[in-house]
């Protein structure tokens, strides 16, 4: 896709796109099944929103569906990676090689969907020049030239809290343009970089509290938020 | 804490309990570097909210601020804590000990926070019998009788999408209270199961999304939302 064809894509808010990230999955896994069409009943089910939801979420790239037919998931599944723009590769660098970093790192989810890891940073001396998964680890001084000699656009971030937003900060001055952060702390960017945080912990303890307050409470009250997937925003 | 005593907690919403968890990450630091206090105005600081609606989270469970002189870290913590129902120590069991289940058996933030892995289950013969981390490597079909045995109330579920809610309905005949969902797929559980669910791939798309937004249209208009915590529900 050229630039200009990019630019006429049009403007999807957040709640939106995550859905179609998970609309996404559904279809790929409908295709690895061997599905050739599916419908917004279907899809919607599959993701615990109405159908009238999923109509409008793909109504957003024009029409795909055909009434009484459904959708053509080979159809879908490249217009919805053209969306959220992974129709193509994106190289990450991964900062922190810890234990969080060094777990993500051998996860292979990520691969999976376009996203190639293509650095490895550490502050600690100790893995520095170490080989893992087939990279070496660098210092974090040799950000700046690694990011740019290799064109990487995204960043995982599993530092420590107290070294988040110094790292973070050289990141941004080596031209990272996303930080995808695992560290327990709220990040201060600038507008222009786009930024998603997971802590794993929190959503855990979040787990244990929804768990807590079933104690409290009859379950109806409680019941539909707290069904609700986290990604669900 | 006697259950007459849980009982009497006020009900948290679910948003507000994701601030809680969040407050308590940041208390927990200042705590390590030595603070005693803090104000409103720092929480609200760290974690991108405004110093009201630290005032309004934290009015929940009672007056714990004095006027000009802040709250005391070490009254807010275990406050929190009880509140989040993390005043005590949880017992999951992790299903599924492939590439994430085993990366995510190596990250030690879930113990840090109360959080004790006690069993560990698959269904690939390969595995079974193997110990990792101290564990071993038991059977699915095992899995009704060691939850009981264990008293295991969480379970961490990274199954592959296609086995996740088969695994599910197993372990809530087991007696299940809580799943913690890493399988990229929406699952279906009776109202009286808590269920927090995390897709990294996803996130990671929703990143390469937000970079691509930022090509298409000026930083402004997506700014503020673009740059919000996923945790931000």
């Amino acid at each position: 896709m050229t630039r200009k064809e990019r630019d006429s894509l049009p403007l999807i808010p957040r709640v939106a796109a995550n859905r179609l990230s998970r609309y996404l999955r559904h279809l790929e896994e409908l295709s690895n099944r061997g599905k050739a069409t599916t419908s917004s009943h279907e899809l919607g089910k599959a993701l615990g929103v109405t159908a009238a939801q999923v109509r409008k979420d793909l109504g957003y790239f024009g029409q795909f569906g055909f009434p009484g037919l459904g959708y053509k998931i080979s159809n879908l599944i490249p217009e919805i990676k053209r969306i959220l723009g992974t129709d193509r590769a994106w190289s990450a660098a991964m900062v922190g090689i810890g234990n969080l970093g060094n777990a993500l790192l051998r996860y292979k989810g990520f691969q999976a969907h376009g996203f190639r890891i293509s650095a490895l940073f550490d502050i600690n001396p100790k893995l520095v020049g170490r080989t893992l998964e087939g990279l070496t680890v660098e210092p974090v001084e040799q950000m700046e030239r690694v990011v740019q000699d290799r064109a990487i656009e995204l960043a995982i971030l599993s530092v420590p809290a107290s070294a988040a937003q110094e790292v973070a900060d050289r990141l941004v001055r080596a031209g990272i343009r996303g930080i995808y952060n695992f560290a327990p702390v709220q990040l201060n960017l600038p507008e222009e970089i786009a930024y998603v945080s997971i802590d794993l912990a929190v959503e855990l303890e979040q787990l244990a509290f929804l768990v807590s307050q079933r104690d409290r409470e009859p379950v109806k009250r409680q019941g539909v938020e707290g069904s609700k997937s986290v990604g669900d925003l």
